[in-house]
């Protein structure tokens, strides 16, 4: 069953919001046994939408639009609907009351809002418990297309509570069998090389794909078919290999974020951890924190941006900054004693290094991060020293934190 | 002139990656004056691939490619951009020189590397010094096609410094002003109604859109017309008009983040500013790090996962924490003079509530959060109430914190 996704609004276009709905939706499309074949963002304008609703239809069986339903002049996706389709818009007694309880505490009901109340009279509208605007269904020629809010928490919300279910009832699938699995050590090119072999012999059923991010390779391996059970098997068979061929470098059999690993590991073994971070500026922890239930092994951080606070709070001794300065080897360790020391964990992570884009010197060029990573007393360093831009030498450090942690942990 | 982007990748469609990549071009494209008019995202088929670039380049002026450059298998953009030029695929010494270097210190050299120094005979070959897949600018008809890396920061680069200065060379274009304001308190539906008049008397050439986010609604005004000075005054002129008809509910000119608004009003003033963190877990302290010069005003943060950081390194008191627990006004209102006191500075904020998605109780449901800021021994709190999810909880309390701030601050 293929799936296009179309998402509508301006601001995707000028690039003020960045489109992680359709990602989002890939992916739980994908879990269910469908598969996206294009995703295309248009404008708020009524000829664009029309064009592209139209050859989506042509290509696609079920076509999943979000965006322009709001209660403002530039959303014009409902109207655009009901001419493609031939309908008129027409009141909804539930949807109304459904947006007079959403507003109830928030402000006074005004003509907008009266407005979202108007659906397509031709179409299943489903009611949005998390929003006041509606979704709308509609069926043609034995195809689907879905319209609904581009606002991230209702679409996902409408997504898993109704359209899914709706779909996976309404269409007949073959089974699909996702296995992930992350190396670490290995450029993309040189993982190619490594595993030609192995990539050759996989059956036809089978497909892989290289997803590299941040230093870490994800390979996928992907089954279609008829028999789930015996897809899972061949999928599981072919992976098993790759232990073979990569050893150690392989870190995960699942898709998880490493703060999810990590965490794991630290619930398995019971142990607790916290962060001392300078340039990471608490990045770290709000990873760690992302996870759900992680305040079972996660106490606290101390951020010291400043050396004070890595003098005072984590107990830095002033005289290993003077002579080794705040980015050096000897302050991470410090760091990360200080925090076990400090917060009372098992373990934990420090990072101070030099994010850019200003503040590096010769010898200490912008991309300069020292990382380490402690389990009572045994401590891991490492040193990153490429410069990618402020950002992604954070996350670089973030990952290369966790990545210690977890060579400890094994 | 119009745009159209089309990035390439299973990866993209399964969900595995957002697209990040087309929101970035499209705000640098507008800036410099051209206008994307629709994205597509496709898989690595070639067909798919012929059929998306040949429709772009009936619509569009200009199209951007990005993805499918990478030296594994599943990358075939170059092959199928030959085949639709007519044109193959011929060793390029310049673009071997920079794979080489690029990879110097990090793995021996292979033939997936070597073939990636094979580029289109017809078109312009840009290099890439910060990658091992070089750009393909073609020209066809008086349009143009760039084909360019899929890696954000590769992109960004060629972008920047090869891309979009040659396009601006290349095409003669209309002027184009933008201008944001950022508005608090108000929902879309309920500043709609408030800005109906002012809206309906804008000129012709200045459109409007409404950018909600987080609680915040952004409005952004785009001038588009021949006379850049003019369109400014004219756009700053209707703008000014907003302050009377929102008054303090506007709160800044600049489409800015908010820890840039912030940090902006603390460096002003010589002021330092640390965060209390519990639910947030860092991500405040993250999210003021993330503007470069933060080091000027941002001293560090305690995370306080966990009580008894609270307890030991933000000086909360035990019977507080017992009497209120430690989702509660007094508590925040503890942390926030704790960190204070910690860390030095002359202003904090301070967080801590339930995200979800477990935790909650009857009292207080996932969704409670405290937040509070303090200047001295002035504090200001705020209670969340609605549960939005994890992640959305966390992203609105970080919001609240930094908004409190700002108030603080004015």
């Amino acid at each position: 069953m293929f799936v296009e996704i179309i998402t509508i609004g301006d601001e995707l276009l000028i690039g003020q919001v960045v489109d992680t709905n359709s990602a989002w939706m890939g992916r739980e499309l994908n879990k269910a046994g469908f598969e996206v074949i294009r995703v295309t963002s248009v404008r708020d304008r009524e000829e664009e939408i029309l064009e592209v609703v139209d050859s989506a239809m042509k290509r696609a069986d079920i076509v999943l639009m979000t965006g322009g339903l709001g209660p403002t002049k530039d959303d014009i996706t409902k109207y655009t609907l009901c001419k493609y389709f031939g309908t008129e818009l027409v009141f909804s007694e539930m949807v109304f009351e459904n947006i007079k309880r959403i507003l109830a505490n928030r402000i006074t009901l005004n003509p907008l809002n009266q407005a979202q109340a108007m659906v397509p009279k031709d179409c299943t509208v489903i009611n949005n418990p998390v929003g006041t605007a509606s979704v709308s269904w509609f069926e043609k020629d034995n195809k689907v297309l879905v319209s609904m809010p581009g606002v991230p928490q209702e679409m996902k919300y409408s997504m898993s509570h109704e359209i899914i279910p709706r779909l996976s009832a309404r269409f007949e699938m073959k089974a699909i069998v996702h296995k992930t699995y992350m190396v670490k050590n290995y450029p993309e090119s040189a993982l190619a090389i490594a595993l030609t072999e192995w990539e050759n012999q996989l059956p036809e059923c089978i497909k892989l794909a290289y997803l590299p991010k941040s230093g870490i390779v994800r390979l996928r391996l992907t089954g279609r078919g008829d028999n789930e059970d015996q897809l899972k098997k061949m999928v599981l068979k072919e992976g098993s290999k790759l232990y073979e061929i990569l050893g150690e470098n392989v870190l995960d059999e699942n898709d998880a974020p490493l703060e999810e690993i990590v965490g794991r590991m630290l619930k398995e073994r019971g142990l607790t951890v916290s962060t001392a971070e300078s340039c990471t500026g608490g990045n770290i922890a709000a990873r760690i924190t992302s996870v759900p239930g992680s305040s079972a092994y996660f106490k606290g951080s101390v951020v010291a941006y400043s050396n004070e606070v890595k003098k005072e709070i984590l107990h830095v001794l002033d005289e290993t900054l003077q002579k080794y300065g705040a980015v050096s080897e000897e302050v991470v360790k410090e760091m990360v004693l200080g925090v076990i020391n400090s917060l009372k964990t098992d373990c934990a992570v420090a990072v101070s290094g030099i994010t850019g884009p200003d503040g590096g010197t010769l010898d200490k060029p912008v991309g300069t991060v020292w990382v380490a990573a402690a389990y009572g007393k045994t401590i891991l360093t490492a040193k990153q020293e490429v410069d990618f831009g402020r950002e992604l030498n954070v996350e670089r450090a973030t990952n290369n934190a966790l990545l210690l942690l977890q060579r400890l942990l094994k």
